[in-house]
């Protein structure tokens, strides 16, 4: 296809191969990395190698880190009892870089999936009720995405906990800055049922 | 700014700097190639460190190979005696892709710019005249892009050449699938000045 060498072929396949990369993006991405090989191609690649190497997830919550349990598990700084129920680990993230939260999380690795056939084992769900008993765990937030597989997880997981501890989700309406022209009637009829007095 | 650890936050930061990748597409990334530790992020590293320690620019044309001489320049299929002129490696790839084009190339690394303080010499426009001088050159063909930057450099080097050697460019009108209704004026009038009878 082009004419570069092959070890160079290679490495533009797996870049493409990213998400939010494709084989355009990836050749300009390689073409950039050769021409600053000594201040970015090298030190990328041993940074690479380095997460590579020391990655892991946390035992206790799912989280990536370093060790085999992550910094928020082990900070004293973070308040205990109050545990956040994240999808991913790019939603946890997300709920740091918000730094309104102040507890500890449990990463679930996914959505329960009929059609996926994910049920509550290939999850780590056994693992939070495990610890809302283990942690003396007053409350759960569920911060799971506002689709179709999210909620049916969130009310699963309402439903096995409620009955031993305080269970609450994400507050639903009009975000920050949002019009509400450009916003779908669903998000505006929840706004509207949620709204408060000012 | 978010929990990671420091090596992943530092492979974050490096990944968002690449062209096309944000803050945002560098963390998706960084997390798929820590869930696909062994099959995806590792032969990655390693691609990149192999590619870092043998990509140069070929001596006589500036393509990017892993010799002193490319693989185009020792090729005996190419023809001999037809030198394509591309701004940028990423350009002679497209060119390549094309696969109309069966002579040699000569990457320029640029083009000239009186703002950027860009001259002759910071290009490789000194080599494209010997190497019409070495190698029995009988046509030189511009394909620098349709940038006001690139026409004055294909000036430039038609200027220094046409007393020796045929020197063409590439032919400008609507490309294939393309609508007038979307053309700027500039490309359906050298479209209309450049018509031909059916």
């Amino acid at each position: 296809m082009s004419d570069a060498t092959r070890e160079i072929e290679a490495l533009i396949e797996m870049m493409a191969k990213l998400p939010g990369l494709g084989p355009r993006s990836a050749r300009r991405a390689v073409l950039h990395l050769i021409k600053k090989r000594s201040r970015v191609l090298m030190p990328l690649a041993e940074a690479m190698r380095v997460v590579g190497e020391t990655a892991r997830e946390c035992l206790n919550c799912g989280n990536i880190g370093t060790s085999d349990i992550c910094d928020i598990c082990q900070s004293e700084k973070r308040r205990n009892g109050e545990i956040c129920v994240v999808e991913d680990v790019a939603d946890l993230w997300a709920m740091e870089r918000g730094g309104a939260f102040k507890g500890r999380y449990h990463v679930l690795g996914g959505t329960l999936s009929a059609l996926d056939a994910v049920g509550p084992e290939d999850l780590r769900i056994p693992k939070l009720v495990d610890r809302v008993t283990a942690e003396e765990v007053t409350e759960v937030i569920l911060a799971l995405n506002a689709t179709v597989d999210g909620q049916t997880t969130a009310h699963y997981i309402a439903d096995l906990l409620e009955s031993r501890v305080r269970v609450t989700s994400l507050a639903q309406g009009v975000p920050i800055g949002g019009e509400l022209d450009y916003l779908d009637d669903g998000t505006i009829s929840a706004a509207l049922r949620a709204r408060k007095s000012v």
